[in-house]
């Protein structure tokens, strides 16, 4: 892998910023619902994201989408300013509530890990809907 | 540079402007390259993404990552504010370098189209890491 894409902005970025681009641990996390329980998961999906995202200095972005055509299809990108913030974020009361509520409601999980290819251009997302 | 400052001046600017969520086209691109062009691929596909949030105000993100174990594996968020900034977005000159230069490197190519769980609280996303 192009190891130059990834730390082209380094220097600078640690200069601007509290969280350094490198540590970070970026997902997407693939979730299938159960059909019968798609509107109260996304309900406490909703509540859980929030909160990380509010309460959590690690937690950079929990954002969750469903897929159109199909809302039982869960897709959620997850950035964690590093390994420990995501240990974290597990030992939080929200996640953990998340988590036991909707364990009966997933029918599948899967975790992939991501790398960003500009991590310059990652600060600008966002901010045009403000 | 001059990215970070220059964000942050449009953050002030981009303040002002605000998208409608409701009217949002949210979609995650999946897309798989053929092995020898990766590097290659991911190079025009910086380019392209960093000139689209940066040139474009109708392009809320368009954010690129590739799967941590499998490189072949792209993923992309695209945000943009309405249907009409999306048809804008394919007639720009870089969108149709991108397109025609990388045309044969793609493998396979989906567009799965989201919705937003939590409208409210997407302007927070990536704030953290300016």
């Amino acid at each position: 892998m192009s190891i130059f894409l990834l730390n082209s902005c380094d220097s600078e970025k640690n200069s601007q910023t509290s969280h350094n681009s490198d540590k970070m641990m970026i997902r997407i996390s693939e979730i299938e619902i159960l059909p019968e329980y798609v509107d109260e998961y996304l309900s406490i999906l909703k509540e859980e994201s929030k909160a990380s995202v509010e309460l959590e200095d690690g937690v950079i972005s929990i954002y969750p989408m469903y897929h159109k055509e199909n809302p039982t299809e869960i897709r959620i990108l997850e950035i964690y300013a590093d390994k420990k913030a995501y240990e974290s974020h597990l030992e939080t009361p929200h996640f953990k509530h998340y988590k036991t509520t909707t364990l009966k409601m997933v029918k599948s999980l899967k975790l992939v890990d991501m790398n960003a290819i500009d991590v310059e251009t990652m600060p600008m997302i966002f901010k045009k809907i403000n």
